[in-house]
């Protein structure tokens, strides 16, 4: 359950969400909850029928039904009838937020360490314990939590949001919009060496990350610095916890990276493209616009736009789900096949 | 090799640990080490045949060893006949780790930030560079290590044991006793998008964690918060390091991840079940008491209890294995079949 | 782009890296950069022919190109000839980086805690908010980043090189130089539970982690400590990001562990392995010397030195790849099957 600080009437959200509001006790709306842990001052959801008697019992003020629900199954309890109650929902609590959203704090612990070159816009919060290098930009209305660390040379557009322990080596830029979740490590060396004479040679990795406008990288995630050049993350691309992606990959814009996936070098990855968790790929892959890849895979050639692929190694995901189909069959198939070569021998 | 301040004879530890003291050398026994690299102060444990060899060659102060070991094999060697020397040593360990265990320190260094509002019990140890957001409550006995980072209005129970550079968000709940390893990230978004005219649009995520009694989470692993209501963590559940547990999961009582599983978001494990390593799970799946993943498999349905399953996709255990040892044949199968296929043609 | 401080006329580059100069214009070389972003004052390589069209149209003031390349195919350009343009070209930057590579600053920030026990070389820069535990050792020429935790007893050799952000837990031995990238834990405790009457009794983990010279550790990776005795990185070892090396795991010298990797506990790994990303390997096993894994594959069992395996179950690489050959004309082959069963009852 989320308690705001605001809180509002059935009518008053009716105003804000288009929908038609059925009212049947004045009360205030103040957090916001599931069904079952709901209160009277709590608005919720309905949508997928598997939460039909969740729906019967809960103590909810306000909740958000289909347009054609039937409002007498629940004649006590006031509803707002939508287009799509979840959307509907999300978009109320976006609202909500944003109305909430507390005000940067300029002020700063004794235990920041500003580096005199940095030029950081005025209304910047920054977070105690936390580092900014030499000659790095962060841009205005940028929020930098605590304990992070912010390498030298980079730069921070506007309006970006880095949680408690973020870091970023030398030299990366980051767009405006940017959300960084803890632990996020931008910038890490590629990994590159040379086995000489049965020693590993460390490659030098000068290029750096880029990260466009809007993108958010989930907790623990890891984007290397090019070798030479940059990583690119692409305008609008949101990653998952855990994420590796690794030195010299562009990844284009609108896509989705699940939790865990590891993509090595050089992997190319299109717009509004989806992987799923603990997908991998193996270097100078090719991955087309709109490419759907399915959990686990493993990703070895080129995929072109719009195909959706799943397995090891990723194939067409039809394929592969009448090989998983037909693999049941396979120990009595074998059993079969081994019998008759006996047979005539 | 285990130094303790604390040392003891082989008379004193027979009096801790029930088992037949045969006493051949008054000596001092002042740490724990493998039987290898053991001096005539440690004591070591000895259980497994593949170990005999290191055993008869070991400079050990005292060894466990099973009840029906014959003792003339070692003649110059204090032993202890234990029921299980494995077991039995790690309870030495355990008592020997609680008596060294140190008093909290509740000095703090200037760079600790504890925000006025926030409920700190008074013995609670504080790191240097931590800091404590508004709100946050704090249990008696617990130690919070250096550079952590605690959001608004965590609350944390009594006895936890957070290592250095540990992240909560705001609104997380952890019970008693509960150990976070270095790295660990409680409470970032879960992943919601939502494709809209080409962009992803953000669902808010404004549900919290909550983490039961005697949870262990390990180093650098993610619990994400939940879109509504809470992502909940079981009493005495056990995760290993870099697992990533997504959005309004909920897991049982007494269950143990392993190392690199990956939960996708609204996934239910029950209560004593074993996930090995890199096990992923698809969201919305639901898996009963007492089952058990095998390693980097991949959950894309229901788990009843008690069912162990393995595979990608996982399916019973059996099956899986008589399909891979099936596969073997499937190229010569096929080359067969393809064989005949154009002989009848 | 990188721009370094120095810079070099192409003759003199000529005299650091052997090989034949073309000189055609006078000019200053002060960055690295890809073919297609270089300007007058950028040095490239060109090696593979999938960049050929890069390379007529590049702007670089100096190209590092192969022995027998035609030079009237760049009539106006200068060119280095030699033996490997990207072998050589990377040890042009290794030299620059030398150069330029910052003294290091004793100067530290109030914020720094070193316990007065700490044993810490004269010249060894220590990061803003870092916090240096009781009985730490640290070689001369070693940099710790800022927000580190360096926990009891540790030692590290010298020429470390920590980044940002960097925990290790208490008793553990780090030779020479080791570079640890930020979020790297080490000896967090190896993973180990034991389920009595329906809870989980964690078993103690007394051991540490010894890191040998000149390894490198990934962003995020996680190295446990040993129930007892050691876990072992040995020489010249490199890991990339977010690999989970389990309690007691041995590594030999010169291998390579990339990302995503997870060895359970008491895995021993050779020398000069090549485990590719996402690979996991079950407990006990032993990997031989210079064996190969390829991605994702899961090693349940011990592979002898000098053999290439892959897959899920790891096998014979060669074997896997006919098996995956093979696969896609199972559901073929399970429907002829299932047809003539049919037909014969």
């Amino acid at each position: 359950m989320k308690t705001f600080r605001s809180e509002f009437t059935p009518a008053f959200i009716s105003q804000w969400i288009p929908g038609v509001l059925i009212e049947r006790k004045a009360l205030s709306i103040k957090n916001a909850a599931e069904l079952e842990e709901a209160d009277q001052n709590s608005v919720c959801f309905y949508q997928n029928k598997s939460f039909y008697n969740k729906l019967l019992t809960s103590k909810a003020g306000l909740i958000f039904v289909p347009a054609d629900f039937d409002e007498n199954l629940l004649p006590e309890t006031n509803l707002l009838k939508v287009e799509n109650p979840y959307i509907y929902y999300m978009m109320l609590l976006q609202k909500w937020l944003e109305l909430e959203k507390p005000a940067l704090n300029t002020d700063r612990h004794s235990s920041v360490v500003v580096h005199e070159t940095a030029e950081v816009a005025e209304d910047v919060e920054i977070g105690a314990n936390t580092v900014i290098a030499e000659g790095v930009k962060i841009g205005s209305g940028s929020y930098i939590g605590a304990n992070c660390y912010i390498g030298k040379n980079v730069e921070l557009g506007k309006n970006c949001y880095l949680y408690a322990n973020v870091n970023i080596y030398e030299d990366c830029r980051l767009g405006a919009n940017v959300i960084l979740h803890s632990g996020v490590i931008i910038g890490a060396d590629g990994f590159g060496f040379l086995l000489h004479q049965g020693k590993q040679f460390k490659l030098p990795q000068v290029g750096n990350v880029v990260i466009h406008n809007d993108v958010e990288i989930g907790a623990n995630s890891c984007v290397d610095r090019a070798t030479l050049g940059s990583t690119v993350i692409g305008e609008g691309t949101k990653l998952d916890n855990l994420v590796q992606i690794g030195h010299n990959c562009v990844i284009g814009k609108s896509t989705i990276i699940c939790a865990q996936v590891g993509l090595a070098g050089n992997t190319r990855v299109g717009d509004r493209v989806y992987l799923a968790g603990q997908v991998g790929s193996a270097d100078h892959v090719n991955i087309g616009d709109e490419v759907m890849v399915g959990a686990q895979s493993g990703v070895a050639g080129d995929v072109a736009a719009g195909k959706k692929v799943f397995g090891y190694p990723a194939r067409d995901a039809g394929l592969t789900k009448r090989i998983m189909a037909a693999e049941k069959h396979l120990p009595e198939v074998v059993k079969h096949y081994r019998r008759k070569l006996k047979e005539t021998k």
